[in-house]
């Protein structure tokens, strides 16, 4: 997608490098990151310079392929073994990691340049992926509308297009007018931060609005539609997502407003049959207490916005039953919550 | 209320002096204001040394009473109309601050003294009421309740006791064991920083949540009831209150979770038929985009939470319907909201 006015990925390979956006400086400073070797793009992993799924299974399936280039012949299925290992250690709770890493393994096993081959391979799977939800999400969007986002699934947390923002860029690359009410999304702020910058690179006219507003903006009929991603969807269609989907997804169903959720089909967890069965991951509760971001000067500060001394409680997902939901954006087509056995 | 071991209220006189608890500092440092002048009571409440209707108006009366007793016997007349004008100017849309000056200044044509005995009858008439919103209050909850709350209607916004926090303080006293979940309430961050820090100096169990996690909570059973305060409450009931408000009482009526509005019948705009002739404030836009806090070493910055160049939209307040609310707790009963008609 652009930055400025050139096309990004969010990982790619550039020989024996790695290359990555670096998102630990982002919004606030466009760097790109470069591996040298599998060890410093495993680091960078860790360090989350790459962070959303698919951007994380590519990078590790590239760095896969860097370990097998690296191997000396000598000692090549040790070698890659053990490389592998390191891999899945950076981010032993990112499923995409352990997909793309097998895979890469697997090719490697047979040769280097089957690795660097079978790495690309995954990277573009994940580009076409997007590219597909873009194009099925995109006939949903009516010229004119104006769209409530949550939390970043936009392109950065992909290789490309992203899952929530690409029907969003597909409507605006063919000319339709719209304007994205981008929820904050405390406590990390990700939409704040990475989807108002996403949007501004796009020229896609927008606004951060407090996530206390969003019924608000619906009761007035100033949101068209709701578009989030999913950290993870159960066979039933209940979805888990960042902590605040499910408040969206109440008031939209209240006020008739359409929640659109999107996903690539290998966000699909079919063994898990209901949303009950997901278990909601409890973070620190600084993330609530504090904030951390630059001054005028560019200078960088964590500052408390809370009352010394008092604790916070802060799941960062919730989990939104299927009844909410209006439809699922795949990259295999658009379906009802209750269908989706139908992508098996 | 307490703070630390000792009781106070916001506001107070102490013979020619108007002390004020220092809003501006909390919840980092505890100071009291001294005003020698009803110029300098006059500067605190346009500075927000006092914050809330409920204290503003105590201190505007207070001011008041200054005036009087400062006013030269020659041209008493024209130095009280003269400084009713200056106070009257510092927070032009603060109803109770007109109500004050009105009835004191009334009372200050007799004599300064008359002045005074009014400006305390008033701070007093605050007190009582916040106290039998308490006790009203208080009977709705049962011991070992977990209670939802949005931003501050605590004692700081009033002289003392506050409307929604009120029945938490009082159920306190008579041995309630409760647990209160504090809406952090961005952008301001109110609940995070001063219904915190009230909680904490009454010793009362709590933890700040995002504004993200309340529904997710209530799903989880994890919310009894929901209390939060009111700016403006319509003839039919419908409340507006800080932005959020809302959004919690359609997820809270959605879980069948009890939403109870607490505030004095003063707060009740009887011309006012419908909430949607209600208008709404939109603030600036930097409330969203930027954070104001103290690091570690307690030096204050103002620090960006967004990426530069995104705009924001700003509702300050919403206005929630009649229909989501259980009850609205007064000074003089708790009354569903279709029945405000007979506090008349």
């Amino acid at each position: 997608m652009k930055v400025g006015n050139n096309y990004y990925t969010t990982v790619w390979a550039d020989g024996q490098k790695v290359c990555m956006i670096d998102q630990t400086k982002l919004p606030y400073h466009f760097e790109i990151f470069e591996a040298e070797s599998y060890l410093q793009t495993c680091k960078a992993i860790k360090n989350m310079v790459v962070r959303g799924a698919g951007a994380i299974g590519a990078a590790a399936g590239y760095a896969m392929a860097q370990a097998c280039r690296e191997a000396p012949k000598a000692r090549y299925e040790q070698a890659i073994t053990r490389a592998r290992k390191d891999i899945e250690a950076t981010r032993p709770t990112a499923q995409n990691l352990f997909f793309a890493t097998k895979r890469v393994y697997e090719a490697g096993k047979q040769s280097p340049q089957k690795a660097v081959e079978k790495a690309r391979s995954l990277a573009e799977e994940n580009i076409d992926e997007g590219k597909k939800i873009g194009e099925y999400g995109n006939t949903l969007i009516k010229d004119g509308s104006n769209i409530e986002t949550h939390c970043n699934a936009g392109w950065l947390a992909f290789v490309d297009h992203g899952s929530a923002l690409a029907p969003i860029y597909r409507a605006k690359r063919e000319g339709k007018k719209m304007f994205i009410y981008a929820d904050e999304t405390r406590p990390r702020g990700q939409g704040a931060r990475l989807t108002a910058w996403e949007l501004k690179n796009e020229d896609i006219p927008h606004a951060i609005i407090a996530d206390n507003a969003g019924a608000w903006l619906m009761a007035q009929n100033k949101i068209d539609m709701v578009i989030v991603g999913a950290d993870r969807i159960a066979a039933n269609g209940d979805v888990a997502n960042k902590i605040g989907t499910l408040e969206k997804a109440i008031a939209a169903y209240h006020y008739g407003v359409p929640f659109y959720v999107t996903a690539p089909v290998s966000t699909i967890d079919f063994a898990c049959d209901h949303g009950r069965e997901i278990v909601i991951e409890e973070r620190a509760e600084e993330e609530v207490l504090f904030q951390e971001g630059p001054d005028a000067q560019g200078k960088w500060h964590k500052i408390s916005v809370s009352s010394p001394g008092s604790g916070a409680v802060n799941p960062a997902f919730d989990v939104t039953p299927a009844q909410y939901i209006s439809a699922i954006i795949t990259e295999k087509g658009i379906v009802e919550p209750s269908q989706l056995q139908n992508l098996k």
